[in-house]
């Protein structure tokens, strides 16, 4: 951020009165602009004892694998908006829908929240941000070529509760330690 | 938003190639400056049959009853932010905390992730954004003179909750109908 988005003059990166953290602040009108982190909002798509993937057309990580998800938009609710996203990605209907995870990615400023829901009458096609899309049972899901750790944490949590026959909404913190490794903390 | 915060130029606002929604896109450098929801993150601070409120020192709602909450920061989780909150508001520190509830606010671009957690040693003072802090017994709540209808839901949630000695963990949408009237959607 050079510029201040309400008035056009210059910002600098300075601690306000009675703040405690850096903020771009306006040096002629003194707007404060505050950047926050942003939600990601995606689904489980159920069918049977399928779920449904689809395969990355845009970067980063064109080409693997993953579930539909995205930036939540201003007036949406985060439930809508994981629905919304599976449209868009997927042409898929989610019904029935459940709060299954939410993940904050401090390192990215992003927070995830994750519902599963049943993919309705199992019709899916691929959107513009798919190349394809694909209903997988466990044995098929390609957790080499997923897209994102958080996406393979969620779809681990999934199948254990899966197993147990025992949903819970799961909470927690993907951390990255260092280039190649990532941990993940459960609360 | 009037300028681009990258180059300073002017930014119109039109639905980018690709995209389905308005957006503001730099008239120059053609950067699209994107909108999206705020995660406010706070909790609910125990301390034996007793909770913790705090009397705002700040507006909007200047001195209504509230629970320790606020912007969810860049580089922190919603938990540990919840957490922060609780002491840059009430100097509580707070242990053990769980997940209970995640509402979205659609009408004022929000998400409230609200947590449940041991008031250490039941120790609070009032921080900066707060008149007073109490701990209040369910029947020592003041629900006519709470912040906001998001704050009222939770509370409600949770001495439900508490009654039936179960605590899940709830979601849902808080929705303004009119000016009057709001209504709270479970899913």
């Amino acid at each position: 951020m050079n510029f201040c988005s309400s008035c056009g003059s210059k910002v600098t990166l300075l601690i306000p009165a009675g703040d405690n953290r850096h903020r771009f602040v306006c040096d002629e009108c003194g707007i404060i602009h505050y950047q926050n982190p942003n939600v990601v909002t995606g689904c489980i798509p159920e069918w049977g004892d399928k779920i449904l993937l689809c395969k990355r057309a845009i970067e980063p990580k064109y080409g693997s694998w993953t579930l539909p998800a995205g930036f939540m938009e201003n007036g949406e609710s985060s439930m809508l908006g994981a629905a919304r996203e599976a449209m868009e990605e997927a042409n898929a209907e989610l019904r029935d829908m459940k709060l299954f995870s939410v993940f904050s990615i401090p390192h990215i400023n992003q927070v995830y929240t994750m519902y599963r829901g049943v993919l309705h009458k199992g019709m899916a096609s691929p959107g513009d941000e798919s190349l394809e899309v694909r209903l997988v049972a466990e044995n098929e899901v390609p957790w080499d070529d997923l897209s994102f750790p958080v996406i393979i944490e969620t779809l681990k949590l999934y199948y254990e509760d899966r197993k147990s026959g025992n949903y819970s909404t799961h909470y927690g913190e993907i951390i990255r330690l260092d280039q190649k490794t990532i941990h993940v903390e459960h609360y």
